[in-house]
């Protein structure tokens, strides 16, 4: 292998394919991919036959029609009641042709532009995007161990997500900062998020004055006026209904307050089949698309043709413990079942990169791994918790998040067209004749031409032999992954900011807790 | 959760899916699925559109008819002058008719009857057959490092071979016994493999003596004549080429030895992108397509229609450093893409489970996870390396075996058509009228009707909250692996075999050692 090394060692980076060529794009410690947001060029799996969609949307329709959804906001129900749909106390039940109608009201895509504009996303046409781990109550590090949330550790986080570049938005909080009185919590996290990152955000639908208060931060960031902010997507939501058939008053207050003013909803119920959502699969799938498609109508009927995206998080528990669990065979399939779903509706779709694994080891990745093929398998739009997540979600892990960030920059490299061309320059006859019977192609013409994009470069994986690898420490992947994180940190710098809109948006924060922040006795 | 922990606790059995209800097949340490060869119902993922398969094709019959593959073997040469081929010196090159028209002999699918005829394997089909970790010098472990294989460690990973269901063929020495002289090592190695498994086994076309002892002591075990093991296919080899465009003379020798007597053989090309084949990725699928038909052509001309497969072993170097990598997105589309050669050619597919790791930690996983949903998308037959692969091939590991059977129970579970049932008892529309809104699903009868084949039932994976784990002693994934391995040796019991081929076996072997082994100088 010598050849190999002489030859490639002084002029080898780090990178993958054409990342090769980048600049160190975010920052020195690692040579990481640029900015792309992935086209998902796979044909989808799709393991309902034709009738099998047919039969979960017809399930879906009647789950609305006779049994209904609780709608636990009087605002909602007045909608809902206008619209002619049927009302008796909270429990709404839909006309399928009602719903059927506002459904496709709904765009096919949409794009949600941040404050730098580079980082536009486009939701559906085959894009795949990127999110961090959201609100999990706790942090855990090889160092540190598991402990409750607190700022320190969301910056670490935020800076993650703004540092790795296949990370394209920030979702929720990526550990919830407990030593923030939960009243002005959202001022202090928007104002990280919103300065330490440039990439597209999420506010919670938590209660009127937080959406209020994110939608007027991002705003400012933005540097748009009000009209400006109002003509398109420029953040988003993501709201869950209470499963099985309800959904509750925040949630959907909102999610119509970002619908008003045209801000994308995600709607992504938590149907775990065998605990809020029926033991079967199909089932599971259709309950969770009733409750995402009613509160989709509800949205397209106050705002006709505003953005919305459909959420799956259906996944199955252990029977034995009662507890979820996530990547699984099951996970998988609802998964692939809801893409297909989705596509029946025309709606982009959202999904996670998610494990039940309690550290980032080998189940962590095997788990993780399956999320993330079926999000490719499933045509997932937006890829929720991509980097991250451990515990079903009740542990963010700086360490998981490196692992991540490496798995994900593969699948970008997966997803270059250059991988799969078969000109005659690909076939490379001319080099296999050249080289001959017993030769190699470390020296020839056409791998000089080529090496230095030919293939994914990791900045994670160790692909040396095992004696190499001792005698560098023996390091599993765990710990060259908190090394890691450790030196990014120490490294960070955050994303150019106008000053006056940095000072503007201290200001709003300071003026806003001055005034109490939000209630907290929801 | 109580509710859960009440109902299941007492009756939930481990297993997966159907799993539940099946006898303890494999022993008692863990309750496993039952012996099943998956159907791959899904959609392959076809990267090259049809001129890019045209194009390949194109390109390897331009390297057989103008470039030309070196076939070290006189009696092999005789045979393709015989049949036209151009020759000269040790160099044939093939007329295109000719090896479409061999090529075209090859049956589409066959089936390899084992001693025990419950454990048949049919290759093609859509079936999915995995085997164990083929050929490492060397073996890990958590406790002892990584040392020389020996026959004691052979022994423990053949047990790991028999033991696990998920297991349907046992491939080439999991570990390479050097502790046994190579003379007498193949009598020593296949005694253990035919009494310690009852599963098909694979011979190394290594030497004339050695195939014929593996073919005659498949024979004695099969308790067949010679004309019944000639009759249909008993075992199987696999050939490597000496990858460009070269065939050495044992692997040939075997592999015409297995052809004439009706056994299979997979014929798999090691083509290294940017090593041993050109550094584009069709340019190297081109190089294994050339180098795999070449030898098939030759199979298909001695015995028409004799059962073979390709094998793809097509990845890329590390550019940094030379060393293979396994289990990267080069590697995932130079599969999908041999995937669609090989339906091209109408001819069965190998391929492996892969990884550059050296120790099973989460690297180990998510590259495996690559190569397995690699062979799931390229509708690969058989999965050679599915358990217990480390270091790109140079380490077996006990630990990885386990991890590994955990997850291709996984994808058992994933093809069991139950998953997907759209009846209307499977949409369960009166389960979620019962349940109502807020309600849950733990307690109907709907779920208790169902909760126990529910879902896939982990052995390996732990599925607890972090306290709860940690509680149980904090093991990571790999140290629970090492527990279960050891467990399972220590429970071990042969399948059973009839005394007088036991005994005839151990005559054979007895024999042969004495008449001096197979000769060592080659």
């Amino acid at each position: 292998m010598s050849d190999m090394t002489d030859l490639a060692a002084p002029k080898r980076r780090r990178g993958g394919g054409r990342a090769g060529h980048s600049a160190r794009a975010g920052g020195h410690v690692i040579d990481q991919m640029p900015w792309r947001v992935p086209v998902n060029t796979d044909r989808p799996t799709e393991p309902l036959p034709p009738e099998g969609v047919q039969a979960i949307h017809d399930g879906a329709m009647r789950v609305l029609s006779e049994i209904g959804i609780e709608f636990l906001n009087d605002e909602a129900l007045g909608h809902l009641r206008a619209a002619g749909c049927r009302v008796e106390g909270q429990m709404v039940r839909f006309d399928r042709a009602f719903v059927e109608e506002m459904v496709a009201k709904a765009p096919p895509s949409f794009t949600i532009t941040p404050r730098n504009p580079d980082r536009a996303i486009t939701m559906g046409e085959g894009h795949m995007l990127f999110g961090n781990v959201s609100s999990p109550p706790n942090a855990w590090d090889l160092e540190r161990g598991k402990r409750p949330g607190d700022m320190a550790t969301y910056r670490e986080f935020i800076k993650l997500t703004q540092y790795f570049n296949c990370i394209h938005f920030a979702g929720g909080y990526p550990v919830e900062p407990i030593d923030v009185h939960a009243g002005v919590r959202h001022l202090d996290c928007l104002f990280d998020k919103l300065t330490l990152t440039d990439k597209a955000v999420h506010a919670y639908s938590l209660g009127p004055e937080r959406v209020e208060d994110v939608m007027e931060m991002v705003r400012i960031a933005g540097g748009l006026s009000h009209a400006e902010f109002d003509a398109a997507p420029r953040m988003f939501t993501n709201i869950n209904s209470v499963s099985p058939l309800k959904h509750d008053w925040p949630m959907l207050d909102g999610a119509m307050r970002l619908a008003r003013r045209g801000q994308p909803v995600v709607v992504t119920p938590f149907t775990l089949a065998g605990a809020m959502a029926p033991v079967t699969l199909s089932g599971a799938v259709m309950l969770s698309l009733a409750e995402a498609l009613a509160a989709i109508a509800l949205l397209q009927w106050i705002a006709p043709g505003c953005p919305v995206a459909i959420g799956t998080f259906t996944s199955n528990v252990d029977m034995k413990s009662g507890a979820p669990a996530f990547g699984t065979p099951e996970y998988i399939r609802a998964t692939q079942m809801t893409g297909q779903m989705a596509r029946f509706y025309g709606l982009p779709l959202r999904s996670s990169g998610v494990c039940a694994a309690n550290v980032p080891d080998a189940q962590a990745m095997w788990e993780t791994m399956n999320s993330l093929w079926a999000a490719v398998q499933s045509g997932t739009n937006m890829v929720y918790h991509a980097a991250g997540w451990l515990e079903g979600g009740l542990i963010a892990s700086p360490e998981k998040f490196v692992m991540d960030c490496e798995v994900l920059q593969q699948f970008q490299r997966y997803f270059e067209p250059s991988i799969l061309g078969t000109t005659e320059a690909d076939l490379a006859l001319d080099a296999i004749a050249e080289v001959g019977p017993g030769g190699h192609f470390f020296g020839c013409q056409h791998t000089q031409d080529r090496y230095q994009q030919a293939f994914y470069g990791p900045f994670l994986s160790d692909w040396r032999n095992y004696e190499a690898w001792q005698g560098a420490g023996g390091l599993w992947t765990a710990e060259r992954a908190h090394g890691l994180y450790k030196k990014i940190l120490a490294e960070f710098e955050p994303p150019p900011m106008d000053p006056a809109i940095h000072e503007e948006l201290a200001a709003f924060v300071a003026r806003r807790k001055a005034e109490g922040g939000a209630p907290t006795d929801f």
